[in-house]
């Protein structure tokens, strides 16, 4: 209340003394500088029981989380790189891409834009095609498998939410917090809002945020116009060393815009997020953060995932076909994929978003930023202090030194930051086997560089008492859910895994993949062309073209419904959505399976509590008999005194176990 | 282990008194078959406390658990009796089936059997047709929705593991039993059974259930062939009568046959269930019966439903096409679903099935062979004991008149039965949405019946204390979750509801249903004909037959490719596959969105408990300074006295919440 009116500045706990320099004597701050906020203790184990007893439990619970999801990374990476591996080993055995680079095939492609693209040869997309083998090959679908039951499993919060050591103290403090909350209710149900009051603030909620999803599709859409653009305007340049760059240039440029609009708009959206929720009025600081979480989460999902979701889902998908292409705003003709699929470029979007926002956000906002706001306080302090003050400010108080340290702003950031990586990891995992490696070679770093902060850059904060990391397990959860369906269609929708099995079984005359690209390409009678959309240079490739193909199922011209879609097509589009119904039967019957097979460690942890609580009757028995004999030779000694038996004088006979072993600290109250 | 010996024939707790006659004291029991175990109280609720007091708590569960499953059978029925109302109504109106009932089509359809059967006429099958749309109408999705839903969220086991009553005693009960167990454990740990002892009978195991269940599919082809030659034999009878009612005939005797093969092989099985788990060994009483209930779920349900996938998801599936049929041990032609789709089939196998299987086992099983039994028991009695004692026979003792009960034999059978049921109810409603209805009508009765049972026909069984329905949990999610994904399938593969919105969004001329029935048939030129499979009397119809039709989608007899598969049979299994896949996200969406939006139960409950463990806390504390007192005066005025403070004379002093309200009986103990 004092800090509400002003009266104070700012009230927090103190740090225990200093972190470095020779003569500071022994305390638990310097262990935890020297025992876990080092890069040269990544490989150990963190000091978790320390890092609870001085920051308080949900900060503990954060770093215990954050160990455990690093951990579970390096089979993940592993697995990972193995996959990657077999890709590497194999790329010479396929028969599709071989097929592509095989320059005696001389397949004709149909151009890629209208007028200023001609016709291209398919052997010149055969780097492409190597390299999208690399990462859609048959291991990446046991991967995915894998991947789904990690997310789904690994990450349930069993390992955390019911960490006996945890729940040996929740028991305790569960009384406590009830009995205090029930009279917080009090307070409050007095002046409860009504629904009335409370909808302007809702709908206001509603608008904005969809308006800010639309406003994330709309900033997609121009990437996309640009793109298009871009394509056409680089195709028209007459210097042979762009025209061969196309593809690459326009690509990368667009991926960086989008990178730099996420990582901009992830900023302000959780500035909006913030104002929002403030405008909801939540009862309680709980309410709030769970409020404030699910919307930001909800806009920053949006955000980072949606120009990845068109690549896996939607790209190449709605082009039309030569001579009756799709076109947006009347002018833009839709893009296509690359020739060896649009994994490919999925590939390439996830892996420099994802690089691109750890590593910018990281360094620039994480390192970069607080050391910046720490200078200016320091040149501000400075100017205010005159020199003559020497003295005083190298011999200042601890709470004025801890001052000069930056607020501390709540776990949310954190813990987002990791959300949308285990997003990355998992959701499009199928593409992009080598996700787990890049997220845990960052966690390895994040976990240090975290502690680095908590312990030198910011205030020691107020202890809060945490049962689970809450509502980010409910959104993990989700995630994990979210992963199994997205993997499914990108393996069935985005590879070309499907397409290939059914050439395989249905088509191929002797049981090899030789004549599968022939097979995904559809023919067209460049006589068919619309007007003015005929490529103005055809003769580009030195012969004349009269038959170019493009990668779609559809009749060939001298067929009687010419261009209509193909049987094939249906039959392949079968396949794919059977693939996916098995593909998610499977891992969920397989979750369910693992978890039927491995109830060993809930067991164990619920005889653990049972134990505890025997002992914790059986301590309460002998406590009272203690107190009866206690009583009776005290009574005949002392019959003067009337002293109750459990208080501070007499610390060992007050039932610990249920007052519960609280952090220290949380006695030293906020000073300033 | 005195009745282990043989010392004792049998140790069970007293009932408290008769339950009927004027002048016996009012008891418990007498309580109980007045207000509960009369078939005119079925509208009440259940006096479940009064229950558990006298039975113990497990039984008190079961009671309720049957009595909120029963609730819950409510909503489900008056939902599906308006589906089916709707269907009703919209006969009249419905063009595929007016289409079919039409004389002038006149659509002349291929012979359903190899020579004896001959061509017939589409509008025969009228009735079939009109009948089957009372349950394959748009309302038949939302209600599969619904019960996919019910079925998730509705037997999650929340309304009865965490009841609070319950659980307030839980708490307790827990302590004691844990210490228990402790001490057990000390002593089967001594006499561990190795991996390597356990292995033939884990063998044994596995084989007998993968031959039991390879019995039961071997007993369903078997009465697939019966089908198949009776129909055929009934086909070459002259009689026409016979022939006009062949498929009736035919069906009704097959599931006749498959429903008292279901249940006998289900009281074998249950036998065979119980002998394979005692081989095993298994370590504790709960363990056996988690086993023992595993195995016997696994081959009930097997043998239960296998036939009824058989018509939902094979019969009519892999038929071949005219010319070109598939055979069964080269002579019998797989059968055909009727011309209104297998909808209409599995509706009447399920209906049989299920009610055929509550009534014979009600009747027969539960109220028949008990009463044979008493009466064998009584005659033995009376041939035992000679005339001259009637005068004692009369005022036997309370354990004679018990004794001459039958056992209690455990609470398996009741619950088996029960999720068999729910079963019926949740997988394949799609087929069947008056399921529910009789479901609820039989539980009404069964609720009464089995607490007339338990009060008037059995031994009091001892009290066993239970947390929740245990194992019994785990299946019914395990069938929640199943029934999504096969109502999914029997939506889209066994009803006409797909078909028939591909035929409405891709082919229909005018937006209306009009030409679907011409256009699910395919054509077949009867000269392509194998030798010997054409009909013998073609001339049945008074016309000369040139083209014949028949159910699939294959392509016309001028085509290129005669009956190769058209790519209508394509455009239709992806509209199919992609309805499964949008169904049971939709469900598992909805599921956890409703969990999301009504998570105030479970809050409520933890809150309660966590007052009822702080009023716990506060008694011990308020006992503790009590005793002190008491001590303090005692101490003073009878020094020589060393009463211990708690014991049965001063049972007010004891910590009544710890040692828990054990049921009154419980201390009664065996008594022969």
């Amino acid at each position: 209340i004092l800090l509400a009116n002003g009266v104070y500045a700012a009230a927090y706990p103190l740090h225990d003394g200093d972190y470095e320099g020779e003569n500071v004597e022994f305390n638990d701050r310097k262990l935890l500088y020297e025992e876990w906020a080092c890069y040269g203790v990544f490989y150990k184990y963190q000091p978790i029981d320390l890092v609870r007893k001085y920051f308080g439990e949900k900060i503990g619970l954060y770093f215990a989380w954050l160990g455990v999801y690093t951990q579970m990374l390096i089979p993940a990476s592993i697995v990972g790189i193995i996959v990657f591996l077999y890709g590497c080993a194999t790329v010479d055995e396929n028969i599709p891409s071989m097929e592509m680079c095989d320059q005696r095939q001389n397949i004709t492609m149909c151009p890629l834009c209208d007028k200023t693209c001609s016709y291209w040869k398919m052997s010149s997309a055969c780097a492409t095609a190597r390299a999208s083998h690399l990462f859609d090959n048959p291991a990446t679908v046991f991967f995915s498998v894998f991947m789904a039951l990690w997310g789904k499993q690994g990450l349930s919060g069993k390992n955390i939410g019911d960490d006996p050591r945890f729940i040996a103290e929740y028991e305790a403090r569960v009384l406590e917090k009830s009995l205090k909350k029930e009279s917080k209710n009090k307070e409050t149900d007095k002046v409860k809002l009504t629904w009335r009051d409370r909808f302007p603030a809702y709908l206001t909620n509603l608008v904005s945020i969809i308006f800010m999803i639309a406003v994330t599709f709309a900033i997609v859409l121009g990437v996309i116009i640009y793109r298009i653009s871009m394509a056409a305007a680089l195709a028209m340049n007459s210097s042979p060393s762009v025209r061969s760059n196309i593809r690459v240039t326009v690509t990368a440029t667009a991926v960086i815009i989008n990178l730099v609009v996420i990582i901009l708009l992830d900023e302000v959206y959780g500035c909006i997020a913030r104002w929002l929720t403030k405008i909801e009025v939540p009862k309680t600081e709980k309410s709030f953060e769970e409020r404030l979480i699910f919307k930001a989460f909800l806009l920053k999902f949006v955000n980072s995932y949606t120009p990845i979701f068109y690549v896996a889902f939607f790209k190449g998908r709605f082009v039309g076909r030569p001579g009756d292409y799709v076109y947006i705003f009347r002018s833009f003709r839709m893009e296509e994929c690359a020739p060896g699929g649009c994994l490919m470029e999925l590939c390439i979007q996830l892996s420099i978003i994802m690089l691109g926002k750890q590593l910018i956000q990281n360094n620039l906002f994480e390192i970069g930023i607080p050391k910046m706001k720490k200078l200016i306080r320091y040149l501000k302090l400075k100017r205010q202090s005159p020199p003559d003050h020497e003295e005083c400010v190298k011999r200042k108080q601890r709470y004025e030194v801890d001052y000069n340290l930056e607020p501390f702003a709540g776990l949310t950031p954190e813990y987002m930051e990791m959300i949308i990586q285990f997003g990355f990891v998992t959701l499009f995992v199928a593409s992009f086997p080598l996700a787990p490696l890049f997220a845990l070679l960052n966690n390895i770093i994040e976990i240090r560089l975290d502690a680095k902060k908590f312990v030198t850059e910011l205030r020691r904060p107020v202890a809060v008492r945490a049962k689970d990391i809450g509502i980010w397990y409910n959104i993990l959860r989700g995630i994990g859910k979210l992963a199994v369906i997205i993997n499914a269609f990108v393996i069935s929708f985005t590879s070309d895994f499907i397409p290939r099995l059914v050439y395989l079984y249905m088509y191929s005359k002797n049981g090899t993949m030789h004549g599968f690209v022939n097979h995904t390409l559809s023919s067209f009678n460049v006589s068919d062309f619309q007007n003015g959309t005929a490529p103005n240079d055809p003769l580009d490739l030195g012969y004349e073209v009269q038959i170019c193909r493009y990668k779609d199922y559809r009749e060939p011209p001298w067929s009687e419904n010419k261009y209509d879609i193909s049987k094939d097509f249906w039959a392949v589009l079968a396949a794919r959505l059977a693939f996916v119904i098995v593909f998610q039967n499977l891992v969920m019957f397989m979750s369910d399976f693992v978890d039927w097979v491995i109830p060993d460690i809930p067991k164990d942890i619920s005889q653990q509590i049972h134990k505890e609580k025997v002992l914790m009757v059986e301590l309460f028995m002998r406590e009272e008999q203690d107190k009866q004999q206690l009583l009776e030779t005290w009574m005949e000694k002392e019959r003067q005194k009337d002293e109750p038996p459990c208080n501070h004088h007499n610390p060992k006979a007050c039932p610990d176990s249920l007052s519960g072993p609280a952090p220290s600290h949380a006695y030293h109250g906020g000073v300033l």
